[in-house]
């Protein structure tokens, strides 16, 4: 029986890590859309979609099975509930990606970047496609040291959408404002992006090592 | 037990529509702040978040026990796990709460909106929190039929949203580029709290029901 336990909790927690997987491909694709003004890219992203929100629907189900058949308590408990929440980060990094991806629909045949902003989306995109590869690692390894890597790559993330909000604000915006509305919007989806991955890393670790986890930061 | 049972359940309901309530005085209090500029009112707002960060931790520790002690199945089981994605919307409601706070914050002693949004923010302000109200008795009642009362409303605070950014794409905007920003991200501040709110909804009729949730609406 707990050997069927362990089997079924590991397969959960490859099914998270295939859906994170599926999350920073999605990202990363969604930026190459956005980068390149590619419409069929982008299309392919919004499609996609769906098969992470299934793959969230199975791996809920299966939480709720090991609950109901395993019964378990204390850490293995813990353990199941932070699949669930850890299921619901995935699914809104998916949906992040999808909103990535609309705007450069939108924008097509146009590239919703301006110049001066392509190496900051660059750059905040190549962060959260690794950030969301780090959370799928740490999903299947459980490494509380692969997960404290994120938080060099949050800070950078972060930094770099401050560097876009200073841009957008100082008055020097060049570009208009619908341009500014996109870029502000995109900014804050790839800083929400990397916070759902950070939370990934930190529930893990705090389901690994029982102890608290950092606070929440509020994005 | 199983009394002790039903009396645990629906403490930690009633613990979440708390929550709720909470949630909806902060996105009125944020928006009054936003709509007066006033500053201390803001800054109460982002004070009282960490109140809703605590009683869902609280709530979570009380699903969890559920989940240890009575080892619940089948509706029961899936009660409980709502519970959990339910505090996760709550908490991320009175995030948002912060959210125009903050920006109201930031503008101070400027109003954030230029006079022309003034108006749709009342109603979406208004709409929002009337949305959280209505997932508080919902919370409280499982009434299916006032939740669907919430679609109207997430209808109406979707179309202010639309319309804000028809404003701002038009190229009449007159407000300068920082100014639509802050409506931009404002406005969906206000559409996110909407979602949740209708979110909690979505899961409590699912719950009572066992019937299959509407599809989410990605947002």
């Amino acid at each position: 029986m707990r050997t069927a336990y362990r089997e079924q909790l590991s397969g959960l927690g490859a099914r998270l890590a295939d859906m994170c997987g599926l999350a920073a491909k999605a990202m990363d694709d969604a930026t190459r859309a956005l980068l390149e003004a590619d419409l069929s890219l982008a299309e392919e992203v919004i499609a996609e979609q769906e098969r992470i929100a299934v793959m969230g629907r199975q791996a809920e189900d299966t939480a709720l099975k090991l609950l109901a058949l395993q019964q378990p308590v204390a850490g293995d408990l813990r353990t199941v509930v932070c699949a669930i929440h850890i299921g619901a980060d995935i699914e809104r990094m998916g949906a992040l990606a999808v909103h990535v991806a609309s705007i450069s629909r939108l924008r097509h045949p146009e590239c919703a970047l301006p110049d001066e902003v392509r190496a900051s989306f660059a750059e905040m995109g190549k962060r959260a496609v690794l950030m969301a590869g780090i959370a799928r690692e740490v999903l299947l390894s459980s490494d509380s040291e692969k997960a404290s890597q994120m938080h060099d790559l949050d800070d950078a993330v972060d930094a770099e959408h401050r560097h876009l909000f200073t841009l957008l604000i100082d008055n020097k915006w060049q570009d208009g404002v619908c341009s500014a509305v996109d870029v502000a919007l995109l900014g804050r989806y790839y800083e929400r992006f990397a916070d759902h991955a950070v939370e990934i890393g930190r529930r893990v670790v705090f389901e690994a090592t029982g102890g608290l986890p950092d606070a929440k930061k509020l994005a």
